[in-house]
């Protein structure tokens, strides 16, 4: 079959491997119809995540159709439409049995395209299949749920519920990438009274506006504090997320925070930063951080099937699975493509209402 | 009147004031008959709280007998034994509505003996009385329920219940001075599997063990974090208290955390701490901070009149009132003395059993 | 000054009575600028609540302009619009404390039209004021706020958040009289994924349908167990309110639960019900009941303030405060004036963006 | 081999049966090394529980030895010494994700003597290996954690932590029975402040003092009502259990509880109750009910290995497993013979500390 190859930093392919095999019982073979492209992946084209090895297929996101299934497997069969999650889950050991499957002690956890083979490919060996994948609703497209394998998950779970966003809060993104807009998106089904959006880039904080940010603000140009501050009667506001991945962005983040507040950082940061505790210690703040777990995929689906929450708007590319070497072009390049989120649509993806997609490299 | 006043960094006597007069209609004046003395007061007294101003009696806990109420108090009346919090309340504001009055909006906080004078002293004005102190049940004695005032609330409230602790944790506590010992003692009425307590004091870890402590470790000798993973399998401790108030504890209890763990900083800090991001974004950790509220005062109340919780354990000392100087010197000497709490006991104060308090410059 | 006044069952009258003034320090007298009528206001009314004795005014839902305050009143001062809230609190007494209004024990909870004199006045003598009545922000208008006095809160507090509704929940609501769809309109703010409204009258289920319901059942006419079942495969509603107050309504909301569900009942009952244990028993059901405490009104306003929330849909007629006898004659008629709530208009209430009411007996 | 088995109502035999072989490749087989008799058994026995058929082997509470695992079995290997839950987990449908294992969809929930053969017999299949069986730690023995398997987890779950016992509460438990004894253990893990047992037999209010109930009420002669009203300043407990499973028991609790307080239904009904909606809609109650799931178990080992929970009171009664026979007769006889549980030791059953048992019909 054919996959996208991680060969060391700076280097990638799309290449013919093996096709995947069944190894553990409790493996499915899935084949890949839609799938995309995380800012996580070219991470590891940077080098930065050293454990993933030259010759991983990358990716850990896709929707496919399962094809096989282990001895052990017992809730999907061949012919599923499923949601495959970036996280995959032992279903066993503590963590998942409280739900926590990102920090899965029993071999999960994220190990697509980083530990293992991963979802870039026609086809992929998927572990621990009756707790990692989600049947689709066969009235829902691939578009439709794809998100859901990880940047939904993740600013909902780290994000969202970890700062116990409540109806009526002022709450403060701090970064207006696809995870903060990840971020905003689902907030909202928890109606706060103000979203601000705060960024460097004005075309991430018009995105920002798309996504339903109240206020933007261009943290270049304009003092954020000062303007949340404002906001709020000076008070700060109830929730803050941290969407960037640096120590300047989190430092911002607790500025911004009332007594009583909560913090939630979902960014992935490879330095540490000053927590000012000479301010912070006195003002009952909570500050939380994390790994997906993707517990809440059903719960998502649910909103998504019922009309409420709409991940669309992200897809702003789509590219057929052959040209995914395009397509990582293109999503490295969002400063000029605004790339949000690339599709990557296989011959059998299917697209809005169960049709099959009408593959094209179009801009949306 | 007689107490004791603050004149600026080191200097402080044992001097005559007015008596304190109703200023505002939810006012009283209370006549104290057991004071203690708090760490806070000796950072007042080194100059570390500039907003205290020399002239400011010290002192901001204690049980006394109310002599006078202003107009628009309806829940206290002469004569009654009362308990004063630390934290005043106004009882109008967002925050106190919420329970949250060591953030009040409305003149109260952490005011006595800090912004107001307070309650080392013969008398004191108790502003907002209706809400900022509590009747204490004829049964107890004074010493009893005197360290309700501050210490048992905020280990209470601002470690064990910020940390949720829950029955069968793994409870780590850096620091066993009296904020970490009281940490000891209210993280037991929710029966932890394990606590350790970490200091670099013998003297201290051996308080600790008096308190409950089931594992001591002194982090000069050997090394916490080993010890903690040792004992966890690996995964690290479910609760970490901060108890200390420098960047190297918090650092430490932010170390020994297992992923969905509970750091609560209880400590005072003067300076920021490094937080390691790097490690701690994918380990869903749940850091807070607080100041003590001391809503838990009913509860706490409930708990000593019911047998359950045993605060006189920190009444290492007891002065007449009168002996105010001289018991700073020997709580501010604690290395020494192995001070925990000095009783202060002024001529009507009642110990155990409602007996009028037998005075004298004992070590209990 | 004039006011509705009780009579005994059945009597009524718009009668010249008293000025009210100041009794306790912590009152305030308010003009009513704009107040309406409750069902529970009927009840009184059928001589169902003997408690409330003849000569009593009545009502409790308004918003005013206060006119003198008590020595004791701090937070608000002659000139201040203000909504006041159903339920008085005293602030001081134990549930006081923890925000549970309702359950006041130190002369609070619902008095208003009920114990003391009401809100279908003149003007009104406010209880602890302090604690009771809220700010309006200049921007809003008295009726956008108007229904947050009891109908939105006691829906919010003892529907929506007693019954934990969560995104993506069906959410089953018995009833679907003004109760009932201030239910629809709160559970809307946690983006429920079906909200069904299940009632005996079409007339009803429409108003449902515009306040945001998704499925209309008549239960006259259709099985609505079989129907909710159906839509939950068989598993039942995650969330059932209960919005009516007779048996055979709670009966059908607890029949209507799946596994692990929570059912909230928000009617006033007369009578005991039937609690199927003998099938409940083993199904993780959580049923919980309430009196408003109106904790939430803060929450409401930001909602409100910040077009989250728009409560005006209720109001669909409108009578000057001068002709409050004729607006319970249409009040009591619902069935066929269909009257949600009335709007009842002082000389000096503002309607939206602050400007004076036109007041007319207008169908809204 | 040999087994307890159901042969219809009022009938029972030690029969020698077919040895269970691996059927799904979920399966363990395990020998049983000890096991005891639930109050559920009699329930069958007495044909209550008609989707027992006759030939069941019945017992649903053991701890023995792993003897082999099927293929999907990752977890636990031959030689492996476990508990056994009373209920059976999937692991893999929306209940078991949640930890709502008593709730399984997939096939799992109690099966054990109930719909497939028990553990009362010298050998089990025992299904869903992998999430229904927990590890014993080498240093316990079996009659340290046999208790764990049903009782503790349903008085813990069901009772304890739906009725959200805080420290400090007044906690009523009505009926003493076992389950309402394992409420009283496991309650005291959250240091309630005063801890009421309600019973018609003094010799169960005896053992409720044992196991730590502070105050005894034989409600045949006292009123249960007046004397916790008496206890609580006229408020009504903040929680009570109910332990039996009649409707009087349920109404009673329903009745002791304070506004704001919670009842957990712990008890198994045949019919259903009155719920006194007339005096209850207004009291803001939470009211649960459940079946157990038995995710506490690792917590409740932990608390077991840490000496901070003893369940080894429960054990009045010992006997062979050979002796089954005989032990019903004395646990069915608890009125006269006092029997709490009995534990059936076979051959290889390890006591305290890992000693082989020594087996014999004796009384604790």
């Amino acid at each position: 079959m054919k996959a996208l190859v991680y060969h060391g930093p700076g280097q990638r392919g799309w290449d013919t491997v093996d096709d995947p095999t069944i190894v553990e019982p409790t493996d499915a073979i899935v084949r890949i119809d839609t799938s995309t492209i995380c800012g996580t992946d070219l991470h590891i084209l940077k080098g930065d995540v050293p454990e993933t090895t030259p010759g991983t297929v990358l990716g850990h996101e896709a929707v496919g159709t399962v094809q096989e299934v282990g001895a052990g497997v017992t809730t999907v069969t061949p012919g599923d439409r499923v949601l495959m999650s970036c996280v995959s889950a032992c279903g066993r050991c503590r963590f998942c049995k409280e739900g926590r499957y990102g920090q899965c002690l029993g071999g999960g956890g994220w190990i697509f395209g980083h530990l293992i083979n991963g979802l870039q490919a026609e086809y992929a060996r998927v572990p621990f299949a009756d707790n990692s994948v989600y049947k689709v609703p066969a009235q829902l497209g691939d578009e439709q749920v794809l998100f859901l394998a990880d940047i939904l998950p993740t600013s909902f779970e780290v994000g969202v519920l970890n700062g116990r966003v409540t109806p009526g809060d002022v709450v403060a993104i701090v970064g207006a990438g696809p995870i903060g807009l990840a971020a905003i998106l689902t907030a909202r089904l928890y109606s706060p009274g103000q979203i601000v959006a705060i960024d460097l880039a004005d075309s991430r904080l018009e995105s920002a506006q798309r996504f339903g940010a109240d206020t933007m603000i261009n943290n270049g140009r304009e003092d954020a504090v000062a303007e949340v501050m404002e906001l709020t009667d000076g008070l700060g506001a109830d929730v803050a997320f941290e969407a960037v991945g640096v120590p300047e962005t989190f430092e911002l983040a607790a500025d911004l925070i009332r007594p009583g507040g909560h913090v939630a950082n979902i960014g992935v940061h490879g330095h540490s930063a000053q927590l000012h505790l000479e301010k912070l210690w006195s003002r009952d703040v909570t500050i939380t951080t994390g790994l997906v777990d993707t517990f809440s995929i059903p719960q998502l689906l649910r909103l998504i099937a019922s009309g409420r929450l709409d991940p669309s708007l992200f897809a702003t590319h789509r590219f057929a699975l052959g040209d995914t070497m395009t397509a990582y072009d293109t999503f490295a390049d969002a400063a000029n493509t605004n790339a949000l989120k690339i599709v990557l649509q296989g011959a059998s993806g299917r697209a809005h209402n169960g049709r099959a997609a009408e593959v094209a490299a179009t801009t949306a």
